[in-house]
Order: C-alpha cells, then sequence, then structure tokens
C-alpha cells in the first residue's frame, strides 16, 4: 500500500492481478472454462467455507455457495512493505484477506434470476464472511463488493462477491465518519436515518419499500439510476443485520435488479456495501462516532463512463434527472 | 448542482447531455458526419473565438482551431435552481462556461500525430481560453480536460478539448489546498515543487523530462500508466505558463502521448488540469494557501475499470507496479 504525498489516499499496489484471467477479454477465441464451475475447484484456492450437500467432500463439486480465497488478491495475510519505511514516500504492507464469495453452481443465474430463498441464502452468508473477516486481527474495515459485467470491472461471469479487509479506514469511510459525527454533535442523531425519512417524505425518488428497506434514487445522485438501499433500523454495520432484514433485504434486492435489468437492458453494475468500522478499529474512530453510522447498499448500473471532468474536480456530472430514474424504476 | 447531504460533494444534473450524439454507439449503422469537421460548423453553437485563414468569414471553413460552446453543456451562464433554497436538500444554479476548443480541421488527427508547432498552438489557445473563462463574473475554477477515446467518456472521435467554469471550488482542490497549505505552514514551501524534487532524486518514476517540465509516474499512482506532468518553475494557475513554457509542454506532451499510443497500442485516456482557484476566488480560499498551489497536468490512460471496491472506499487498487509503468513508458 503506497499513500499519495499530496491528497494522503492509500493505493494498494498488486502486480499480480495483472495475471487475473479475463473472461471478456478473448474477442470470438477460445473462452477457458470457468473456474468457479462445479468440476473446476482445484483451479481456486482451497475453500474457506461452503454450503454443500451432506457428504460431499471439500473442493469438490456438491456445494451450493462455495468461500474461496481471492487467487490474484489486492492485500494478502502475510508481506511487508517492498520499501523501507522513512523517507518522503510512505507505504506499508497490504496486510488483510480477500475473498470471493461463488453465489451457486450455475455460470450464470444472477440475483434477479434466482428464487428469494437463494439470494437469501447467499446474503446470509455474504453477512457471516463480512463478520468473520472483521475479527481478523489488525482489520479496520471489510469492504464488501459485486462487480457484474465487464463495464463494471468484472473479469469472470459466473456471479460471485468479493470481500477485503483492510488494515486502515477508506477515505469514504472517514468522509462518512466526519459528516455522520457532526450531523451527530449537532442534533444528536443520525444522518442517515434522516436521508432516509426526508427521502420518505419527499418521496419522488423511492423505488422500493418493503419493513426492513428503502430504496431511493439519492437526491444527488453522482450516476443515472444509482440506487442507495437503506435499512430502516439503525445499525453501523451489514453484520449486525438480523434474519428477518436478510429476507427483507434478498426481497428488496431482487426486485430492485429486476427493474434494473429490465429497464436498462441487463446492464452491467456495481453493489457496494458502505458501513461502520471493523470493532478493533473502533477506537480510532471513535466510539461515539462509530455508533452514528449506519449501513447501506449502493447499486451503481454502469451507463456513462467516468471522465476528465470528474477526475478533474471530483465532482460527477448526471445526465438523468434522480426524479426521473426513480419513476422509470419504480416497483 | 445538488449537494450530496451525506458527503457535501456537488453533482452537476443535465439532462440535456443525454441528448449527446455518439459516434460510438452507432454499432454498424450510420454514423452521421462529424459536427466538428469544416462544413459542419452550423451543427455547433456560433463560436467564440477561431484562430483563421485571413478573410474567412465567422462559422465557415478556413479554420485552423475553433472555440465553441458546448451545445449540451453541464452548466450554463444563465438558470436558476429547479428547487427553491431551503429545506434538508441544497441545490444551487450551475452557473459557467462549457467550451469546447477543436484541435484542428483533421478528423484523426490526435496530439501524438501532430507536429510539435501545431501542438503548441493548440496549448496556446487553451491557455488563453482558460485564462479567459477565469475572468468570468462568479467564477472560482476552471476545469480543462480532453477525453480521447470511447472507454474515456468521449462521444465524439474528433480531436477535441472540453473547458468549464464553476461557480465553487470542486473537491479535488478543496484536498490540494488543504494538503498544501498543511505542507507550506510546516516547511514554507511547496508539496508539489517538492514531489518534484523527490521524484528526480528517486529517478526510477521519471518518463521524460525537459527544461521546462518533468514527467513521471507519482509513488502511489492510481491507475496503471498514469503520468504527471509537472512544470519545473512554481505557479498556481496554467493561465500564468509562459510562451516557452507552453512549447516545453507541447515537447514532452507530444513524446509522452506517442510513448503511450505505441506501448498501449492507441489507448482511451483522460488528460486532466489541476491547478489553482480563479483569481476571484482567491479570497475564499484563502492568498496564502492558494499560492502554495502548483498546477499540473495529468495522463489517465484507461486500462482498468472503477469497480466496487475503488466505489466502496475511495481506494485504488493499481495491477502495475509504478516503476515498471515509468521503465516501459520512458522517453
Amino acid at each position: 500500500m503506497r499513500r499519495d504525498p499530496l491528497i494522503g489516499r492509500w493505493v494498494l499496489v498488486a502486480p499480480e492481478r495483472s495475471r487475473r484471467p479475463n473472461d471478456f477479454r478473448s474477442s470470438g477465441g477460445l473462452i477457458s472454462p470457468c473456474p468457479f464451475c462445479p468440476g473446476h475447484e482445484a483451479e481456486t484456492p482451497p475453500e474457506v467455507f461452503a454450503v454443500r450437500e451432506p457428504g460431499t467432500p471439500r473442493d469438490a463439486p456438491g456445494w451450493k455457495i462455495r468461500v474461496v480465497p481471492n487467487k490474484y488478491p489486492a492485500v494478502a495475510p502475510h508481506g511487508r512493505a517492498r520499501r523501507p519505511a522513512g523517507g518522503f514516500f510512505e507505504s506499508r504492507a497490504g496486510l488483510g484477506a480477500h475473498e470471493v464469495v461463488i453465489d451457486s453452481p450455475a455460470h450464470d443465474l444472477e440475483f434477479p434470476d434466482l428464487p428469494p430463498e437463494s439470494v437469501r441464502n447467499v446474503l446470509e452468508i455474504y453477512r457471516q464472511r463480512v463478520e468473520s473477516l472483521e475479527a481478523g486481527t489488525g482489520t479496520a474495515y471489510v469492504q464488501l463488493f459485486k462487480n457484474k459485467g465487464r463495464e463494471a470491472g468484472a473479469t469472470l461471469r459466473h456471479p460471485h462477491a468479493q470481500i477485503v479487509s483492510l488494515p486502515l479506514l477508506p477515505q469514504c469511510l472517514r468522509e462518512d465518519i466526519d459528516a455522520s459525527g457532526r450531523f451527530f454533535k449537532k442534533t444528536g442523531g443520525c444522518l442517515h436515518c434522516r436521508i432516509g425519512e426526508e427521502e420518505e417524505k419527499a418521496g419522488e425518488r423511492i423505488v422500493a419499500r418493503n419493513d426492513g428497506f428503502l430504496a431511493f434514487v439519492p437526491f444527488a445522485a453522482r450516476f443515472p439510476y444509482e440506487i442507495r438501499l437503506l435499512p430502516r433500523r439503525h445499525e453501523a454495520r451489514f453484520s449486525g443485520t438480523s434474519g428477518e432484514e436478510i429476507a427483507a433485504l434478498a426481497d428488496i434486492l431482487g426486485r430492485v435488479l429486476r427493474s434494473v435489468k429490465s429497464l436498462l437492458e441487463d446492464p452491467s453494475y456495481n453493489l457496494v456495501l458502505h458501513q461502520g468500522p471493523a470493532p478493533a478499529a473502533r477506537t480510532e474512530a471513535g466510539n461515539a462516532r462509530a455508533a452514528s453510522l449506519h449501513w447501506y447498499l449502493e447499486i451503481i448500473p454502469v451507463t456513462t463512463r467516468v471522465a476528465g471532468f470528474e477526475w478533474g474536480t471530483g465532482f460527477h456530472i448526471n445526465p438523468v434527472l434522480p426524479e426521473a430514474a426513480a419513476r422509470r424504476l419504480r416497483v
């Protein structure tokens, strides 16, 4: 991990990742067999967890959900910085775990195609793996995400999620802590809960609702058809989600993703978790401030490119009015 | 412009931009004539400036470089926020100018293909237009950028740059002001000058040099083959660049872009200006802190996708070691 001396942001330098196979690069040529399909278990590192049919052995077919270490990890359990600390430039070892959750044995069944019960089971495994990684020594934060489709950065088609534990708090979380902390100090309440209330009140950006969650296009969405899935119950971390809430999430996620798939003709998208720091990092972040955080999921369909304006300013240009996006997506 | 109530970042909502024509979307079908080619001057708004052969009339062929307002602007000279201020959500009118500089009459000659003299002339026009927009009433910042190729967000192939003036300081500039200001307070020097010195000393990330500029892959580059072009002379804004420096920039930019084109097989890229606030905004930003800023250009070849990890954490994963990138690019 290298720290930018200008803006202080960390970058994970991971040359191993350039050796990743790529389903999408082979144009018309042979597509090599999928390493995530049953029968190819030997092509991934040994599994760390699986939901299996009784009696089937590890790293063999018979699994329903399979968790393996990423073969081309962005962080690693051991290692040290390539160059010593000191001097002007700062680096540190990228210590952590990088896991892949393979959603199902089916090569091309995405969340919108699976029965709610299956989505629920996969989400529960996501929750457990996030919880497990959060307990890792030195873990400050756990990032869960799903890249679907080439334009969203996926290199393999077979539906999967990735979970990465980090030794320090990410930039986005620091910004959330600052904003949520300031709001908490001023009002005694949670900024995310308030945003949810205001979106409910406005109504025009709501995409879907159920007992546990609210799905809306944020007032200042950066991307066309960006959707935030906010749990109604105030809870800092995804791992604190109850079984009932996981079921409610499976319901609303399925409905919203089916709407995205149909409206935007099966687009690539990123599904991104935002949450509070891991328990061990709470001291660093401040207990009070961490307690004012509120986890949520973000769906970013890829319909535009990040371009020069965005890289120069940090501002985004959104060519679709959030209210219009919500109206078209509403389910 | 809408302000995100969570992280306070502004988003430009510009539904008009979804009506842009797109050279890259027409798959095998008819490609409509290029609105930036000579003979199609009527398809752009009337020109605000042009370098012309003597005696040729405005908005007609005979130009060498042509500047027009963007037909689908992200900001506009007049207008007001769609919804009144007040309440929880904050918005304001996106007041500003959005210009396009058409580099030459040639539909497919990019900087690497043009003689240094032509690149120099185009860069001088960029400088003049940036200076002109900086003088606009209420302008806090002027952003210059060039999107080359579909993957970099371009919708038209014909080489051009865009210049946008903004009524407030962008997020990226605030971060630069904070970091440069802290460094200035601590050392009395410029952080960017220091980064240049440290990169010179290290040597291994240098791509090219000349009297006026240093081109290097930053120590914590976010993207493979990202290149920073740093002027050796301390100067906050691009518009303060001398004629000699523009010539030196044309030289190094041509060399570096030819190397990028050859190594990465004519990739899409973003060319992005980073600089200090417009003169009128200096008071807001603080004169002392603004004076400690230092303009530079950034070249971002598009070889990877921004994916879920980046959107979740704000950190980037770079699969190419910056030293290896610099070695391959060195000219």
